[in-house]
């Protein structure tokens, strides 16, 4: 089992064959190729010693409340303490606040190896970045200084305070009051749900961001307003701030991290600060939602991964059964050379390993939108707010699939918890939950994203789309996919433009009845142009490859997962592309009591 | 929560239409009409009250291997007595040994509000009424007298023996020894694993059915024989016979049971009974699985059933968001209309529905079995062995997809273990594992199930689909439906004779390759074959159905959730057959060391 363990770990070789073959981040940046292994290593080091092995256990002894406080098994701390004092925390943040300045693409590679050992573990972590990244976009000067230095240097965590008990998908509908006091401060009072990391004692403080409304703000999304509220006024005297605990989530998987309810300004007064301006709290968390939400994809692909990996030394292991002409006499032989686990194995490696690449080329556009040419700049945002909903949901769909096909592999035993196979699965199941639905996003795809600026990002993702099948042509092995791929943008496009007219001639919920349907096949296209990417790269690489060299099996297997992913996966978009284009009205017709 | 827990049970409205309305039992119980309502009622009382409350409960305080005991929540026995006093264990036995004498349909009909309620509870029902089964065909009047009335009336369980440590999937590898003494008798020696309910303290004693061979038998699974072990050789002395208990299997879901390894003959000499003659254990098995895989079918189907009806009492309750065109100042509306609820609403009901109306007909053949009719007889034998890999995994894989939406529909709540929606979601994942994993049952059908008896049970399978697209013509609204049956249904026979034709070419590695996704698409077919007789039969209904009518509503809701199969569901299938007839052999030419 220890060499299992060892195996779940997303590959190195992996890693920079996607950031540096696939990516070019070396482009971008020129040290990269050199200096990112020994970054990497450092994070499977940390990842192989303080998160995986402690990531059943911490899955068993759950976060407790106990006489007021939370409770976390001690390795909690460790871990964070060991993640933090590498540096991890601020690989990508300005060297000014104490980070590294490195590109964000390379942190999300690291991230995917904490995420793949330990994803309640690294989640503390996540939010802290998400919320220091949120703070330097849009704090005060005053504010960044007092919290970013202490956040990633992992002594102050962040948290993230959006929904209420009675507003979660419908975030419009938050009641928390923020009223303004003479010093310019605000009192804030309300109940916040679902919040993370909303407390513990792993560090000396905890910024919760906080969305709530003026007593004055209109209604509607419109009305809200960021805050920054500290869970104590003053750090080192721990001197309360009205945050109250008011009860943990206890969840199927994600048990590693502690969930909360909290109340603001509940039995004590509840002081915060404004963060920007006025009314413009869902914008800040809107902008800021593109790189939180690439995160979850992240988190998904990578627990896809590490069942992915295990299932994957299990069937290498594990013999049972034979070739169907042998004789009983013979030996088993391993269950890796059955053609249905072949098929399980195939689907997990095009689903996980598309989705880790899917979410790197939106971490990479990130990079891009640092830097100084314009003209990228806008073309990379333009087409990381389209691809924003595909790397959250895709994700999350097919690595949970990835996990429910690692267990299957692994039979009875894969259905125990003697194997880390049904903890990734239940861990999974979250991420279509939280940071948007998954039919939130389908609606923020068709609904949205894909008219935006008269269809400006969906010209956008045709263009890099054509760009991978005319690189691909020349490639003979590659020319049913290329051919593929093309079938399938222009179905899409076609089919796009129809139920975008519907949406505009006043059928709204119509055009929008199977919105996620639709993203699931603009998902699947995309990933299908990220695996012609991924192939195409293997083929050069393998072309001047001598026969005998060790890489020879690592490349033909980009080329299997691609060749499995045009052949099982992609026809389903097709599929899906021509009923939509029939604009069903099932659902608008079924009463909702004939259910 | 006490109203959705209510809720969770299965209506007896859809049990009732099914058996008569759509099935038809009163044609061969003609008192049916009259006396399954209390039968029905009489289970679903005790679901609520012996199986639900207690399911949670049983799910966290999991069986404990205490001092060599075998320890479980006290609420099991209490269960168990409930179920065997009110007369559920023989509801479908004959008279002569304590049984009812009743249709195996009613009888899954009842089991179905058990395992809705609390599948792991009835697992040991389920255990106990397959071991009896199999005794009532082939053990001698000596052995069935001893034991099937003691076991039907609640005092004495039975497992299934089969599974070893290295011969799980593959029972030809089986080493469990029987040598035959000088009495008779045999001693038995081996280790088996995944034995449910193999060792407790609910009854008196326990019997073992277990797979072994004896020292001359010939290699592979035809020097398979069967043989009954007593846990105790004296039940009311608890004269030990040497099984002893290995361990727990301490698994994902159905926390409820207990899973065990067990030993034969290690400690102390462990004495059994041949059971019919040698060398033909597996054929008892087999003959039996039929009904056992049924069972899993219906498990399965009941726990997406119970799913399917909390997320909608969930949805009608849960307000949150607006219709599309409302303004944030209009009242949140409850989830059930919003367009994406409803398809997940509609999904679960045409897959819970279907799965169960699936199960339930098969069971009908059971019945036909047993009639005296010898032509009916053959027929429904030859259907029921088609169908048997189909009634256990198209449950299995889509009423765990069920479970998935159902947590989706609740959002965050859905994912915490307040609610049932992930429990019910971890026990379902099983049923994709026990009694033949999913592959092997696409490589029974389409390697042996379609080409038996020259074609005989598909011919049978056409042949009723064939009527049910000839009733529905004269149904207006039907026609689209009773078309699209057709064309799956002839793409189905061309495509599968290709695959046979394959096959006797001596390319059975090539037809077999994908043998889980010809599973899969003769799966939906055929439930889609079933929501056309059940549509059919709601539209019967209807046209004579008072406007002002109560049931108005359920029958409509039949419509709608055979439309959406039909529009959602059907056209995969239609893919994957398209995909099959390309015999693509990607999955064969992939090197494993390529993964």
């Amino acid at each position: 089992m220890a060499a299992y363990n060892r195996s779940m770990s997303i590959p190195l070789r992996e890693l920079q064959f996607d950031l540096f073959d696939v990516l070019g981040l070396q482009h971008m940046w020129p040290e990269g190729p050199e200096l990112a292994p020994a970054v990497l290593e450092a994070a499977a080091h940390i990842a192989a010693n303080s998160f995986a092995p402690q990531a059943a256990k911490a899955d068993i002894e759950e976060p407790q409340w106990v006489d007021g406080r939370v409770v976390l098994p001690a390795e909690t701390a460790a871990a964070q303490r060991a993640l933090a004092e590498a540096g991890f925390l601020g690989t990508a943040f300005p060297p000014e606040y104490g980070g590294s300045g490195l590109p964000f693409t390379l942190s999300q590679a690291c991230g995917s190896i904490f995420a793949a050992a330990n994803v309640g573990f690294y989640s503390y972590s996540l939010l802290t970045q998400g919320a220091a990244n949120l703070l330097l976009h849009f704090a005060s000067d005053t504010q960044r200084a007092a919290w970013v230095p202490a956040m990633l240097a992992g002594r102050v965590f962040g948290t993230m305070c959006l929904s209420e008990p009675h507003a979660g998908s419908s975030l419009a509908d938050i009641s928390t009051l923020a009223t303004r006091r003479d010093d310019g401060r605000y009192l804030l009072r309300g109940r916040k749900m679902w919040i993370s990391g909303g407390e513990h004692e792993l560090g000396e403080n905890i910024v919760h961001l906080v969305l709530a409304r003026t007593p004055d703000a209109p209604p509607g999304v419109k009305g809200i307003s960021l805050f920054l509220v500290p869970r104590f006024t003053d750090s080192a005297a721990r001197r309360s701030n009205g945050v109250s605990l008011v009860g943990l989530n206890h969840k199927m998987g994600w048990r590693a991290h502690v969930n909360t309810a909290l109340a603001f300004g509940d039995a004590e007064p509840c002081v915060g600060e404004l963060i920007g301006e006025l009314h413009q709290g869902l914008n800040y968390m809107f902008l800021m939602m593109n790189e939180a939400r690439v995160t979850v994809g992240l988190s998904a692909a990578a627990i896809g991964f590490a069942g992915y990996q295990y299932s994957l030394a299990y069937a290498r292991e594990r013999r049972q059964g034979r070739s169907l002409a042998a004789r009983s006499s013979v030996a088993q032989i391993p269950i890796v050379e059955h053609a249905d686990v072949k098929r399980m194995l195939l689907a997990q490696k095009a689903w996980v390993e598309g989705a880790l690449d899917l979410v790197l080329y939106c971490a990479r556009l990130v990079d891009e939108l640092r830097l100084p040419t314009q003209a990228t700049s806008v073309d990379a945002g333009l087409l990381l707010d389209f691809l924003t909903p595909i790397a959250k949901s895709w994700p999350a769909e097919y690595a949970l699939e990835a996990n429910k096909l690692a267990i299957q592999v692994a039979g009875g035993a894969g259905y125990t918890r003697d194997l880390p196979l049904e903890r990734l699965y239940r861990d999974n199941r979250l991420n279509h939950i939280h940071e948007g639905a998954y039919g939130i996003h389908g609606l923020d795809l068709l609904g949205r994203k894909v008219a935006m600026q008269e269809g400006a990002a969906f010209v956008l993702w045709q263009d890099r789309l054509q760009q991978s099948e005319r690189a691909a042509e020349s490639f003979v092995d590659l020319r049913t996919e290329a051919d593929g791929l093309s079938a399938a943008r222009r179905k899409a496009v076609q089919v796009t433009a129809e139920l975008v007219a519907t949406l505009k001639s006043g059928q709204a919920e119509l055009a929008l009845a199977n919105a996620t349907l639709y993203l699931d096949a603009i998902g699947i296209i995309t990933v299908a142009w990220r695996w012609l990417e991924r192939a195409r790269t293997a083929a050069t690489r393998l072309s001047t490859l001598p026969v005998e060299h060790a890489d020879h099996e690592f490349y033909r297997g980009k080329l299997a997962a691609c060749r499995y992913f045009y052949r099982y996966e992609l026809p389903r978009a097709m599929n899906a592309l021509e009923f939509l284009a029939t604009l069903d009205d099932t659902l608008l017709r079924t009463d909702s009591r004939e259910l």
